[in-house]
């Protein structure tokens, strides 16, 4: 695979090369989208929280810890029940490494960070398996696009993350909704990816609303409102703003598809400017197949950050390589951008020994 | 009075000309602080409503005037009771001309403008009267300074405009608490400046909260709980955040005198890095003194945007020089930054026919 820095070029190599140049030393901007959904508490769906009810902090703690370095609306930092901590760490220490700036954006929360954020209109998502699980969809995407005009012409190009526990079922609700093959497909934070789970929820969900496999293939809008989550109306409509003017690096892993399938479906010429921006764990897991969704949507080249955390000093940080959380909150692309903005200064390295540092300090550790 | 482009050296002529030569072909953000305040409903205090209520909606309207060009939440755009338009009328016009970036953030609202804005977390503010004005001052301040960080890093610099009826009033509560002579020195957006109603209104909120004139002059952050706005802690934190990193050009009449002295009391090291920019209309008052207040609090150079609207065909602008309105959503920055960003290319004049199109348009006029 070809590689520049420590990044591969996963899928669609020479697209994602030249995608990567013309991120080299520009001034970006990192937007995350973040909202809570009761898909998320589905027992067994998510690893993002201890407990199904600790879900609605996830995001707004991941939020306050990228802008502010520490959580306020929670202790410590949000932890997987086996005690693996958010990815959020990745994506703090690679904007501070880089001076990246960011903005929150919201979808739809149930509990608020205590943070300056954008608020775009929304509610918290419900359960897919009611097949009406977002309000106010096309009034979220409305919005989300003016504020991705508008925070485009003051960054030379935006990336994207997000924060949902859930997420990945949402997704496969809205690819299943819209046609796409993605059964088996979508990634998991858990090393034991529950597939059979998330297809249970899908299926009672196109039932519920009485749709099937594809039959929202050309109204994406419905296709959120009955099976995807509110994150999703945010980040689409940020894209759909920003890449008619600048490149826009969507930050994350197989949800980035469900995002990919909506934005085709609504402004399809603003995809040359996009790529997908996600971690080594992603693209290397073997429970998903993030570039098989991607090619039965649009052609969109993938970016993989080469992260490795093998050798660190702690068993919180290596359980990574085992398959457990593997992405979130724009962890792989906050760590290309990192590399692209210092032309390579920030290495693998170097963010391993950052994200050491601040988990030890975050965590009280030694 | 010195001038370039058709801008004004109103006060502090070479720091003036300085600041704005700093400007010149630069990459700005405009950022809109508003909030509402029972304080703008006291009867004959401001022009910015119909009726009292009406000022609830009035920095909402304004909001998503700038932002979208239309508003929303009413029809047609806010005008005072003589139906003369909203100064966003002007900002807007100006904003689009030089294609500048707008993003919203609110201090406390009653009335959410439905359009993506940033929530600083605040709630909308009471009467000046009970000596109990804002709430969660330090907490709203806090989450704006860390929104001007991020926001200073994508931006070349900051223009900074206030939404809210009923703050000159406001602004003289802060001003007198901390001990600035400012009775009888604000503007007003009616031709006859109520100053007994407002100077009776501090007195009275200053008594209700057991302070007098100065006790809070080494608390800012008391003096705006007690007789402030709940715009003036977002405004403050914006400052305080982005003018340790770029210029910030605070956009408005003589509230932004409240502002000078809020920063200047929590953190006077940034007022080398600020401006204020106003009107002609403001500047030229013979109903307020801006120059003094500002020369009692630091001594920070003044622009006047020389607008001219006595040619109009409209009757509605026409108004403006006779001192109705004045200032307002930072029309006079908005149009300082118009001229600065376009090396002069954008002129009074073609603001005006700007103006009177966009006018035209959104009144139904011919």
């Amino acid at each position: 695979m070809k590689r520049e820095f420590d990044v591969l070029f996963a899928h669609n190599e020479f697209k994602a090369e030249a995608f990567l140049d013309e991120l080299r030393g520009k001034k970006p901007l990192f937007v995350l989208a973040i909202a809570t959904t009761e898909t998320g508490k589905i027992p067994g769906i998510s690893a993002a929280g201890k407990m199904p009810e600790f879900t609605d902090y996830t995001p707004p703690a991941d939020a306050e810890l990228l802008l502010l370095g520490r959580c306020k609306c929670i202790n410590g930092v949000p932890v997987t029940p086996d005690g693996i901590p958010t990815p959020a760490l990745i994506s703090m220490s690679a904007i501070r490494l880089a001076d990246v700036p960011v903005l929150v954006c919201s979808g739809g929360l149930k509990v608020k960070p205590q943070i300056p954020f954008m608020d775009l209109g929304g509610n918290p998502g419900m359960d897919i398996r009611t097949g009406n699980s977002v309000d106010n969809v096309q009034e979220i995407i409305d919005r989300a696009i003016i504020a991705g005009e508008n925070l485009a012409k003051g960054a030379d190009y935006l990336v994207i993350g997000e924060s949902i526990p859930g997420g990945t079922t949402t997704a496969l609700g809205v690819l299943s909704a819209m046609g796409i093959h993605a059964m088996g497909k979508v990634s998991s934070s858990m090393p034991e990816n529950p597939h059979d789970l998330k297809a249970e929820s899908v299926k009672a969900g196109l039932a519920a609303a009485g749709e099937s496999f594809g039959s929202l293939r050309n109204n994406a809008v419905q296709a959120i409102s009955c099976m995807g989550d509110p994150m999703m109306p945010a980040f689409a409509g940020l894209v759909m703003g920003a890449a008619s003017e600048v490149p826009v690096l969507m930050a994350g892993g197989t949800q980035m598809t469900a995002i990919l399938s909506i934005v085709n479906a609504l402004k399809a010429d603003v995809l040359c400017n996009v790529a997908i921006g996600t971690t080594r764990w992603v693209t290397a897991d073997r429970s998903s197949d993030i570039c098989a969704i991607v090619k039965e949507i649009a052609d969109v080249p993938i970016l993989a950050a080469d992260l490795d955390f093998t050798g660190s000093r702690f068993d919180g940080l290596k359980a990574y390589e085992k398959g457990i959380v593997k992405e979130g909150v724009g962890a792989g692309g906050a760590s290309i951008v990192a590399m692209a903005t210092t032309e390579g200064a920030v290495t693998k390295e170097m963010l391993l020994r950052d994200i050491e540092r601040n988990y030890a300090l975050l965590m009280g550790l030694k």
